[in-house]
């Protein structure tokens, strides 16, 4: 995590003793436009730094990107002024297959205009692939590598308001830690760099996330081929029922020496 | 908040003592396809339960809707199967005027596919009417009321993974609780609520997050001309730039007997 992610302003500090101005560290939210071959494809609001890694890893776990070599360059321009995205263009080596067909498809189901449409969920869940691994981990193990977490997340300690997803490898150590104020952003950086490392699919390891497991994260994940998702929160039902799908182990609530199996129990010992 | 926004699974609690098969509340994700007559606009991953008031206002923070008088009617359609989306039809009265140009000029920002396309930036902060309200409000008396808050979140106190939004008015009663997966749909439904109740613009009170306050949400209270919006957690540093042009009193940490003011500080006597 670069400086970038985290800025200072001046604020009033009110306690019962009173009102106080201070500085505080806030974490940096600021919009990029995703293009392919100078193709507009979406605007996520993310946290400067990394911004290959979003990109790349938002293209794989959306499916339209399948390997790091079919990346001939991608070039970045940062907004001009506070309202205008910075922008990053990802050129594909000519002739790389891109499945526009799915693109589309999630396209119609949100034509009348892009507003916040998410993608259509039937097609999510219709890009499923079952993770397939013998990776097994030891539950006791996980927890005490997931509690010493904490301590590689800088912009967290210092804004209090940001989230991490890491990557740790079949000994659980962390190999990848990446922040953002956005949680998607966080496990696309992940995913992103371990396909510039050609590590994907990442058939071994426990991805770890700061917060609640959504759908989306799971989606994220099986598309990666992660067979472990560890949440430090809740999951919702939607999360729980797509990790059945994908055969993805999903623990819930791994914070203060416990953790809860959703699926998939069978990795942890369970 | 309706039972429908919780389900019981079945999970295995691991802790040093062991593993323990046990049943565990979680909070339910399902996708909603929201409509104007007829013409989807958007699909969104939220907890049933209050879909009119959260496709209302969506509409409304989006600059679609301007007042309930213009709803012709709302229907509902639930998905035929897990993987097809629910859906809501919002008709409007003939002749209703609707910023179709808003619309495609957010469309225009995404205009190769509608993916997870986010609206641009530019045109959410053309949107901005700065608050003029001569609205104040004690900090301390604002302390107080935040605290009590807990005990109305009863999806929360079931799943541990569900936000919350409440609209506290004048005297800093709860008036309107809503709770929802995504922190986003949980404001749009307390919007909405207030746009059935002919409460808008909402001048007077305080728009309060059991979370992180992030641009969008700081934008969804302007649109609806709520003075202060106060967070349990951190602002960004682009919902602090937004809350300034919105002339927006923007609080966070709003916890544990003190908080942190960004914006707007003269509201709060800061």
């Amino acid at each position: 995590m670069s400086d970038a992610g985290v800025t200072t302003r001046r604020i009033v500090r009110i306690t019962a003793a009173g009102a106080a101005p201070m500085d505080d560290a806030v974490a940096v939210e600021r919009a990029l436009e995703i293009r392919i071959d100078g193709q507009p494809l979406t605007v996520t609001l993310r946290t400067p730094g990394h911004d290959r890694e979003l990109a790349l890893g938002f293209l794989h776990t959306e499916g339209v990107l399948r390997a790091a070599a079919d990346v001939r360059g991608v070039t970045t321009r940062d907004g001009a002024c506070a309202d205008e995205p910075d922008a990053i263009d990802v050129a594909l080596v000519p002739g790389t297959p891109v499945d526009w067909t799915r693109l589309e498809r999630r396209f119609a189901a949100t034509s009348a205009c892009g507003l916040c449409g998410r993608a259509h969920l039937e097609s999510l869940r219709a890009g499923l692939r079952p993770v397939d691994t013998a990776f097994r981990v030891d539950a006791a193990a996980l927890l005490a590598a997931t509690a010493r977490l904490r301590d590689v997340q800088p912009a967290f300690d210092a804004t209090g308001g940001i989230h991490a997803a890491v990557w740790l490898d079949a000994t659980l150590e962390p190999r990848v830690v990446r922040e953002d104020v956005g949680r998607h952003n966080a496990v696309d950086k992940v995913v992103g760099a371990l396909l510039d490392a050609g590590a994907l699919p990442a058939t071994a390891g426990v991805l770890w996330v700061s917060g609640r497991a959504g759908a989306e994260i799971v989606l994220k994940a099986a598309s990666a081929g992660m067979p472990v998702v560890a949440a430090v929160g809740a999951p919702t039902s939607l999360a729980v029922e797509l990790a059945e799908a994908a055969h993805t182990t999903l623990a819930g609530f791994v914070r203060d020496g416990r953790l809860n199996v959703y699926t998939g129990g069978d990795r942890l010992g369970a």
